[in-house]
């Protein structure tokens, strides 16, 4: 099959940065490409109660070691945790719906280069001026992407991708739908790979 | 080495059931044993604030479809949701706490009859005489047994145990400590595995 699988991730999520930089390899594995769905889980988690992982008692202190142990596990070499965090994602979120409507594939090398701004470089990227200088970078338009930031049509389309997203039962990130079937974490690739090369189990 | 690794379970836990069905022969392909800890989830989500993962908006629609798709993933073919969940397990947790400091290869043997009448058979083990009931089967002294459950130094050691995983940082089922590292999850079994193999990376 040459569809392909959807990827929903928040920016200011870990487990999602460590997984963006596996999903688009696994998947060409089995002939498929990745869409990309930014999404923002402070949203999302006043459905489920949820709260950001670094935050919980006793389970924040253990994110915290099993987020560069996982990543160094996954072979993702570059990780470290920002200093500012968690942060709100929606300017970063903007940026990648809006330029994915005018170009799929270099919204895609934008997802890439934000998140490891984030997590490798340490720059704020909830910041509209900082995201839109890595975006730039890629060869966005600087002026363009600023102005979709505040745009009230690109506001409401993250809005309406958020709703779109729970609809779907996405309720964390990095979270990938393969054919319908749901999977939540960069711990279940391994299924997620096998569910590709056969379908289901 | 031949210490044993730490494996912190609940009995109404879907995870800690799969992954009771593995740790053994996981640690044997290293030269370590298991040692069983039960504890109480209850108790330690008001620590964290989480709640049993069935009963969270979209998480437990989730987790429904992927306790069975988990279960055949990592070949435990017996496998089925209890038609009460979840239970209070401080009965079944208290049998093997006890029967742990008379005989812990007996205990063993009892942690795994009563995961599988709970999560195979759909016993409701949170009752004291269905999880008596389980253990005689296996050996264990069945009038001893139900006063054990009862007796207030048994239930004073289940909650020293339980205030000693959460010194220890225990937060979930299945928790895995080994040489001091923390793994949550029998989705981590990948990184214990390794972890025993080269004692960290």
């Amino acid at each position: 099959m040459s569809t392909s699988i959807d990827f929903y991730f928040d920016f200011s999520s870990p487990y999602g940065y460590l997984a963006s930089e596996k999903v688009e390899a696994m998947a060409a594995r089995h002939g498929r490409s990745v869409d990309w769905h930014p999404v923002l889980l402070g949203i999302i988690f006043k459905q489920t109660g949820a709260a950001p992982l670094t935050m919980i008692p006793l389970k924040g202190d253990y994110s915290r070691r099993d987020m560069p142990r996982s990543a160094r596990f996954h072979g993702v070499s570059d990780f470290r945790m920002p200093s500012k965090f968690p942060i709100p994602s929606q300017a970063p979120a903007r940026i990648v719906l809006w330029q994915k409507q005018r170009d799929a594939a270099l919204a895609a090398t934008v997802v890439h280069a934000l998140y490891r701004a984030f997590f490798v470089d340490d720059v704020d990227i909830s910041m509209p001026e900082n995201a839109v200088a890595v975006a730039a970078k890629c060869g966005v338009d600087a002026a363009a992407a600023r102005a979709a930031i505040d745009d009230p049509a690109v506001k409401d389309a993250l809005r309406q991708a958020n709703d779109e997203a729970i609809a779907r039962g996405v309720f964390g990130s990095p979270f990938i739908i393969v054919d319908g079937e749901p999977f939540w974490g960069i711990d279940r690739f391994d299924q997620v790979e096998r569910w590709l090369a056969t379908g289901g189990w």
